[in-house]
């Protein structure tokens, strides 16, 4: 999972170092050291860049800023006019930071530890830059959604190819799988699910797959519920995030060729020992003879003791031979 | 839904005359008042008592206080020493004026509309007694759930014995269904929520039933997703809620014999007009000719134009003449 490293003491010392976590972000040198932080200790098979999903809004003219304890601020898009304020010509050269660190990060990892770049989906991504803060619920974005259907989508509009365009070029620069996240899927209903999630991200997955087609792409529709299989038999990505609440002998059944991902429950990890092992086990025994990727069903918690870390990619490990 | 009264004027009044919300919900008079008012606006086939999931831990010994705009505190229950504090002997003595209330608002309702009770499960009841407070994720709850399951399993039954007790009251006084709402159902992966979830509100449906059979039940896991129809198969409620998220059709194929309810969302309402029609009618199609109670997916937003809801009422009964 992403939220590489608040659990980490290596990583705290740098952050209380820098003026800013987007200048975590946009400074190559630090965002590389934080990518390599839990791989020198863990040595996971797959690293995933540190970066943020609010750096594509940010690129677009959004001002993002992150406030101590309160989570991130944007300038709010809530009129036509917000929306002509924002710019996507230029934005690869605005992020060209977040591309250094990539093509940095290819050279310093291992051989045979794979980089994910990631972003944010659209839907997720327009639901911060409405609201201009994080939320319990995202009302104002959903509000405008449905009162302003015609410039809500312009804005998804937007974001489908400012995020084609960000992830493509995480791919020039030397990463080796894509996951995109919606983290705030959940809280639509099906039609709006359909048009605001599912949709944009079958957009953006047919435009990955047309100009890299070698290149798997992992689809996070977090909340989806008993939408995912609907959802990625429309987005088809190779790969499909679960959330913790997602039942996976249901979810095996449903999506029988997909290769899935996540599901464990990250409260396990900050309880460690036996109840973090059994629920290990709970999902490979589920998922085992067929294709998965081992994960968390969201972020690490930052109360996670690193040593647990370890305990649970060692216990994977000794499982899965082949990749030890 | 219960969130009755915080978009109606005539709530508010009554609030800010009030010391607390809790002495609104404790003083027959005034609750009996905030029952009537949105039936007295716009006369729906039912009435949802007005009362509160936390008024169970508080006659437990929790000593609830709602803070203005910061929600409810409550004093916390982490240790065996904190749950040998609750005490189950004396609850209905300690809810009397809940059971006043049904008494009163069963005198007061036209003979056609239907009252409905209801009590908090366990889990959702559990996570506030744990956390002290409400939480985003409930992360000391899910913790301590983990970590000291026998513990926890405690307190789950403790609040099996108490909901049930509590329902029965207020089916002696007059309520002619209950609800039973599992709000933060949809945060526990499965194990944990068919544990917490789904077998305390079978063992309280049975006790039910077995104590009276006539009256209906409508359990609430809300956020269940793909989970939905293993927990209904399980806990074998008359009734089930649906929250905005769930696909209509899928529901409907996977429980064909359940009466379903809900699943309007409750930014439809904000919105108003053509597009609450829009989602009502959606809702409408979707369940017609089987066993259905129209509703929200979750509570009235404060922000809702009453004038909505009465053009709502009134559109749902044009298309259903039996009920109007």
């Amino acid at each position: 999972m992403r939220q590489a490293g608040r659990y980490l003491p290596e990583y705290r010392s740098l952050r209380q170092a820098a003026r800013s976590f987007l200048e975590l972000c946009y400074t190559p040198e630090l965002a590389v050291e934080i990518t390599l932080q839990p791989i020198r200790r863990f040595g996971m098979d797959a690293a995933i860049l540190f970066s943020d999903i609010l750096v594509v809004p940010d690129a677009l003219g959004c001002a993002v800023r992150f406030e101590e304890g309160a989570g991130p601020r944007l300038t709010p898009i809530r009129t036509q006019q917000d929306l002509r304020g924002l710019a996507l010509d230029g934005l690869q050269e605005r992020l060209a930071a977040v591309y250094a660190t990539v093509r940095a990060l290819r050279e310093r990892l291992p051989e045979d530890t794979a980089l994910i770049g990631f972003a944010g989906a659209p839907w997720t991504v327009a639901a911060y830059m409405v609201e201009g803060e994080t939320s319990k619920e995202y009302a104002r974005a959903r509000i405008l959604a449905r009162r302003e259907p015609k410039l809500f989508g312009a804005l998804i509009d937007l974001l489908v190819e400012a995020t084609t365009t960000h992830l493509l070029a995480q791919i020039e620069a030397g990463a080796q799988v894509v996951q995109l996240f919606d983290s705030w899927a959940g809280v639509l209903p099906e039609p709006e699910f359909v048009q605001w999630c599912q949709k944009p991200a079958a957009r953006i997955v047919a435009a990955l797959k047309a100009a890299r087609p070698d290149v798997p792409v992992i689809a996070f529709p977090r909340g989806a519920g008993a939408l995912y299989p609907a959802y990625q038999n429309a987005v088809a990505s190779d790969g499909l995030g679960l959330d913790t609440a997602v039942p996976l002998a249901w979810a095996r059944r449903a999506l029988p060729e997909t290769c899935l991902q996540g599901n464990l429950d990250p409260i396990a990890l900050v309880v460690g020992g036996r109840t973090m092992r059994a629920e290990a086990e709970r999902i490979v025994a589920a998922l085992a003879g067929s294709r998965f990727i081992f994960n968390l069903g969201h972020g690490v918690l930052p109360e996670t003791d690193p040593d647990s870390v370890a305990e649970l990619v060692g216990f994977i490990k000794s499982l899965s031979p082949e990749s030890a």
